[in-house]
């Protein structure tokens, strides 16, 4: 599989190159961006996205910026906007910013300060994929201990294997350690509406790594829980509340109250990132709201040659001037969580006071 | 709105026509049925859908045959084999073959065994448009009890409208009755996949009768619920167990039991012939399995000209060879449903006591 991003140097570069997401399963197409511009609109129609990758490609935007001698904070600026729930993006973009700021007020070069941004984004992108294999082995160890029996059947939503990550991804990551451990019955994937990350991407990845697989509607889901064919459920998150609510791509909340209904562990796996102790609360995390065309209108992965794919290019489904009600995001309160999975550890209860204990230990989090 | 089936006399018929519902709501094309096979592809690639109309398409098919002079027993045995879940399709079969065989048995020639045939067809047609409008009355004054205040917003699934209907509908029907009477403020509809009857065909009644609505993935109804935006949940029933147990379009039940979970009303209106006593409880329900290329296929409306859809015909949306589950139905179970509302009176709280005796006060369950 093609990285989800890499920078690339002269002759190429400098410039960041993405694995255009809007495009698969039905092609591998690179996307370059070489400019801050490009980048930001490449993550709002989400070419690239995910949580842990969208700091991975802030940081390189701002580094991009300092190397081509744009304005850098304008450019951080612009970055962090992109995607209001995000907050690893906001998180890639800091660390990159202040990398520079560091730089130019102890005397670098302009050239000097961008090499030490692109240091730091580089720096994130290694700790990622560090954080992404640290949170695969204690995810299974937690499947392990939930699940006595040793044969996972395993839920997951959306995206969140390497095409979201530096390394090998979240939640999807510790499925794939599972797999490999020979303990992966079978992983179900909600197809995740309304763009189909579960289908387009993650059955995707499923496939390039050999899992045995099965796509479903999200509504579906409710069957195999009445059947009890879940074991757990697995998924990421785009925040973490210091209280231990969970925004996470709309469809993860009632997930999370169908699991609590059927006695089945709700297991949410994460960087430590994610968790943003300046929101107290789920009522206090912003929820992006996309264009109510993505629900109104379908749109296949972009055929080669497209132009990248946004709203409005898709066949209409529902009568002209339908208005739709398109959250990016829904929060699940801490209660209905089982665990928090990150690479420093794991929170279970889910509670403030294990939340901020995590945080405590953790170098990263106090950094930003 | 063109009438969703008709009988047409000669000189265009004998015929049974449909409102090809797989064209909607991009056009609005009449299917002519000549014959049984035809009406059974029609039922089978949901061109005619919906439990109540279901039934009628089933008695007008055995009156086709027996117009036509086909062999009546076999074109029976085709139609209500058809779909194996929906129990209105079986009964309106059944009450157009007794017709004719009590004609037969009473030395009727076959001209006048096929014109009893049709009468009961008619019949039942007519009787569901009268089950149509007390069921609206009777779900009208139900919300209104449940929810005092008289400003609903109230959360549908799937279609259950004209649609699906000799009247008006069954959920459908009661929010239409509400926004005639004013009193809804607002109709949410879920999309409905994998085949967005909610946005391809609610979403066009909706707009078609004026109705405040909004469309959303079935996602996302977990955050309006979340967010207090719903009042009440209205569906419709595909087949409902002696034990009060509702199987009905896939994603019904997730919605069961998120409303569970929120103390919101969850109320299923269907006339008594979904009532299957033969079926003693929701495990002894067959849902059919459909094919998984509605999955991993994105159909859009079919254009002018094209043939019938059917799986197969839409774009690709996951790897080749990517396994999917598809059950076309799920199952409630009654400690989930706040009411059944029938034509012949409401259950509530739903129990095999309550739904034997409103079988014994109806009339047409006891026929069937």
């Amino acid at each position: 599989m093609p990285p989800a991003l890499r920078w690339a140097e002269p002759p190429e570069g400098p410039v960041v190159v993405l694995l255009d997401q809007t495009r698969l399963p039905t092609e591998e197409v690179e996307l370059v961006c070489t400019d801050v511009p490009a980048l930001v609109r490449a993550i709002q129609t989400l070419a690239v996205r995910g949580a842990p990758l969208l700091g991975i490609a802030g940081a390189y935007g701002v580094a991009l910026a300092a190397v081509r001698r744009f304005d850098v904070e304008e450019a951080a600026a612009q970055l962090a906007g992109a995607r209001p729930t995000a907050v690893n993006l906001g998180y890639g973009v800091r660390r990159a910013l202040a990398a520079h700021q560091a730089a130019a007020a102890n005397g670098a070069t302009p050239e000097e300060a961008a090499a030490a941004t692109l240091a730091e984004a580089r720096r994130l992108h290694q700790e990622d994929a560090e954080a992404s294999r640290a949170v695969a082995a204690r995810g299974l160890a937690l499947l392990d201990e939930l699940l006595p029996g040793g044969s996972h059947r395993v839920l997951t939503h959306c995206n969140t294997g390497a095409l979201v990550s530096g390394g090998e991804g979240t939640a999807f990551a510790v499925a794939l350690a599972a797999h490999r451990a020979g303990r992966l019955r079978r992983l179900w994937i909600d197809e995740t509406r309304p763009l189909l990350q579960g289908a387009r991407l993650t059955a995707y990845e499923a496939a390039r790594n050999g899992l045995a697989s099965t796509l479903l509607t999200d509504n579906a889901a409710g069957s195999l829980f009445a059947a009890g064919e879940v074991d757990a459920v697995l998924v990421g998150a785009d925040r973490i509340a210091a209280d231990g609510s969970v925004a996470n791509k709309v469809g993860t909340y009632p997930l999370a109250v169908l699991a609590k209904y059927h006695h089945v562990p709700f297991v949410v796996v994460a960087p430590v990132t994610t968790i943003d102790p300046g929101t107290p609360d789920g009522a206090s995390i912003e929820i992006e709201q996309r264009p109510g065309s993505e629900v109104t209108q379908l749109t296949a992965p972009a055929p080669a040659g497209a132009a990248a794919t946004g709203p409005g290019s898709g066949t209409l489904v529902a009568p002209l001037g339908t208005q739709a009600y398109n959250p990016a995001f829904d929060v699940t309160p801490p209660e209905l969580v089982t665990a928090i999975v990150t690479e420093a550890g794991v929170v279970s209860p889910v509670t403030a006071g294990g939340i901020a204990e995590l945080c405590a230990r953790s170098r990263q989090v106090t950094i930003s």
